[in-house]
């Protein structure tokens, strides 16, 4: 049995999303066990509507909800918060293998770096979402943003360990790895980029392929993007609202005359599948790359879809052994 | 009359978008003279197809040309390329108010700042590209690539020059400015973005509205975003990559059926219209903010009517004195 805990709250549809997420998940696999945590009552409210094997649910009660305005560091001290109380379950329950949250960022990822702690030989974990790109395919980001501040050693780790989850995860062979930097040439970017640049190189546990701007993320060309937390959370923030913008003005056009509704009309099919197709909530959520358990962060306004396919990346990871994966492709001295 | 000079080459249709653009400038103003640098058979070969005022143009030979592969303190020290060339002109003819490329953008930033010198009091001169917004208006990103690596009073200066550029080129009425940052708290980022905000927020030169996310660029929430170069040249060019890459795949779904091209021709003035919306030439260069004289790096893709917009940005600045402004701006203790 792979037992997944799910933080009901904090998210834009919990905890309805939540719970309809892990019924739905119940039934994709008879060999998952889901502890919910939050609010008792209203969880249990959400669970009367469905169906489902009750022996395979477990609701742990926590009063309250991590807010996204709160300071990270002091809303993991609250322990009465769902959030918190997942990452308890997953610390004191050994045989928890990870959880789920769609609630702040910050705060999960926080508590993921201070209070799961890291695998033998991690220096940082590393915060990894993946996207889907021009040529069908995906990339994954990492770091972006677990680490606003990193040193060059690191952005090595976080190579080594997301070239190992797209390979187990995703069955990407020998990813192509890259740096995000200002320009592609080596010498491009602050001394820690330079440095960096020169580890990467130099490397033999990946397949690194140079420098990458920013511009060339959805080409396809890469698989993994390695940075520092902070211009990897710019990079991926930028390219979503990008995204998400053009689609909206070009609605907007469509909605602006009958000639275009017409047009909107006809294309309405491969604008939908367009759409679904940048959609991140059918991408499941981030992963961290490096704790101890698995902590997967689903997009705050995530539906149930979502939260059904976050449970299948722990399930998937679970199985893949990726902690151990991780673990010994850090350790091994080649 | 204002004397502005023009790279002619580097640029990926240069040199016939730079001398074309330059021809029809002359045309729009009659107290403009362009002198153009780079290969004198070469310009003169696309000056001959034109018809123009002689007396307003001026060819400055330089036999080489700087390309994007060449480190940009190296190349900037090669005399007989037309960007030194450009170089030399601003720095050494004191009429002349500044000068235009579309090459090597790290060349020119490097030579912007090493060679064309600072403004009283300025302590890095920055880049400052504007793109469109989704409410019509227009957003500056400062900086986004001169300088990799900031220190907090960089950012201070940044907001400043960034401001009066909107105010002065753009008629923006007091600038809504932004930090770029990983989440909108006060607290977030590194120590560097941490006491940057508090620096911005305790001055009273800017309107300083808070931290913005990548993902809020093209809102209209913001005038302009302050940043350090790494994460503002990483902003920058995903915004640009992410809108590129979406109205390719809207292209190719037209493409893919005839049902889809039906909708496709319906919709052709409304895509056509958006597709010029978010062309980045229609908005002219970025122009370096904090130099003696002005300096406006255009994209590299630039046509002639990049380069026309260009030489009125230019032209525009010079007859409002930014470059006083700005002093003036940074100087004036209150």
């Amino acid at each position: 049995m792979v037992k997944i805990c799910i933080d009901c709250f904090g998210g834009d549809n919990s905890p309805e999303a939540n719970v309809l997420g892990a019924v739905n998940a119940l039934k994709n696999r008879e060999d998952v066990y889901l502890i919910l945590t939050g609010d008792e009552v209203k969880i249990n409210e959400c669970l009367k509507k469905y169906d489902y094997d009750k022996e395979r649910i477990e609701v742990v009660h926590a009063g309250g909800v991590v807010s996204c305005n709160e300071k990270p560091t002091e809303a993991i001290r609250n322990k009465d918060t769902s959030l918190v109380k997942a990452i308890e379950t997953v610390t004191g329950r050994e045989d928890v293998a990870g959880f789920i949250s769609l609630g702040s960022t910050g705060a999960v990822l926080v508590g993921a770096v201070l209070k799961v702690g890291r695998l033998k030989g991690v220096l940082r974990p590393a915060f990894c979402p993946i996207l889907p790109t021009m040529k069908g395919g995906i990339v994954g980001i990492c770091d972006s943003g677990a680490n606003a501040e990193c040193k060059p050693e690191y952005l090595v780790q976080f190579a080594i360990m997301g070239s190992k989850y797209l390979e187990s995860a995703y069955g990407v062979k020998n990813p192509k790895v890259a740096l995000l930097n200002i320009g592609t040439e080596e010498e491009k970017g602050d001394p820690m980029h330079v440095e960096a640049y020169k580890l990467l190189k130099s490397c033999d546990k990946i397949n690194f392929a140079g420098n990458m701007e920013s511009r060339d993320l959805l080409s396809g060309k890469f698989d993994l993007i390695v940075c520092d937390g902070f211009s990897g959370n710019v990079l991926l923030k930028a390219t979503e609202g990008a995204c998400l913008e053009v689609l909206k003005m070009l609605k907007q056009d469509i909605y602006s005359s009958l000639r275009n509704k017409i047009g909107g009309l006809f294309l309405k099919k491969a604008l939908k599948k367009r759409k679904d197709f940048m959609d991140y909530r059918n991408y499941g959520g981030g992963v961290m790359l490096g704790t101890k358990k698995i902590v997967v962060k689903c997009h705050g306004n995530g539906n149930a879809t979502s939260v059904e396919k976050c449970v299948d990346q722990i399930y998937m990871r679970d199985k893949g052994n990726m902690q151990s994966v991780i673990e010994e492709a850090l350790n091994v001295k080649e």
